[in-house]
């Protein structure tokens, strides 16, 4: 990428962007909603900053949009290094926390020195799970793959042996992050369950 | 979709962020830089966000990066119904506008009225790229191919025949829209041409 034309700042920026190309390239368990293939972390990625923007007005207190976006924009480039870990891998859930702050520590270091602050203070504050931004972000990003599943048909949840339990339990934390969306997950769950899914 | 536990708004927001999944099988000309396939437009769509969120501090003046964000997520879902019209695709072009507006006709109006009216109205604004965010989006989206294939190698360029002349003339739009961003394109398209890759 390194071209003779372009200053220090510009050359890290291209080489962040062109590295951040490769969260296409991360497979994730769940399909798409036509069941073709299995959907990657940079499409999910952008539907889940398509969903906060849809259901930021579910959030029980003021939230900055702009700031909530730059969360889910940035929330899984760590799976560039660490893979995606679906929540029924027990043995990548155990290392996963290290695995993603390497890959943080990384990745948002190829930035100008203060963007690498920042992207990492997103990356972090989605982490973290507190802001307002922040439990908008991480609401979406469990609640996505619940809606993509039961609009597919449940295959996945089928071939994975998932249960209403497992599917509950995951979901249960949008209660401390955006309490409006739990029933939008009862619903989903309750149809899944009664059509067989789970 | 429709749950019999849910309310119209829920039902309408999840039967758009459902249709949006299309986007994900909306194949695109450019590469993944790892030259291994085609881009879609969801991830595409992730991609220029990302590099808005890089890039909105070489814009000629304040720039609400929210709603920037929010015009390059909503720019190519009409191409769920009208398709990626590559600038080679000479009669497509000359329907293109017809088409994706027709697109722009059903889709946002799946959601909620209100939130129809605000999302078609960030596709309006993306596409009078007007405003400092509107040409900020449409800055990086045009931007982006070239990075993509700069990065990869060029073989597109190469595998349509694309010159010099033909890049150059389509990122001349930039001087318009961030002038800070033409060196870059300068710089890059010259690198290409050196490799003959152009």
């Amino acid at each position: 990428m390194a071209t003779p034309e372009l200053d220090d700042r510009t050359t890290a920026q291209l080489a962040f962007l062109v590295e951040a190309d490769r969260l296409k390239a991360v497979e994730r368990a769940n399909p798409l909603v036509d069941g073709s293939r299995r959907e990657n972390s940079a499409e999910h990625s952008w539907h889940i900053a398509l969903m906060a923007a849809v259901l930021a007005e579910r959030s029980d207190g003021p939230v900055d949009l702009g700031r909530a976006l730059c969360l889910c924009l940035v929330h899984d480039l760590v799976e560039i290094d660490a893979g995606d870990t679906p929540p029924w891998d027990t043995a990548g859930r155990a290392t996963k926390a290290e695995r993603e702050a390497a890959a943080a520590d990384r990745l948002f270091a190829l930035l100008p020195a203060d963007q690498a602050a920042t992207f990492r203070g997103w990356w972090d504050e989605s982490e973290a799970a507190e802001t307002p931004e922040a439990r908008l972000a991480r609401a979406v990003d469990s609640l996505a793959p619940l809606v993509v599943n039961h609009a597919e048909g449940g295959r996945l949840w089928r071939e994975k042996g998932r249960t209403e339990a497992d599917v509950r339990a995951r979901n249960a934390r949008l209660e401390g992050w955006v309490p409006a969306l739990v029933p939008v997950v009862d619903a989903l769950v309750d149809d899944a369950v009664e059509k067989g899914w789970l």
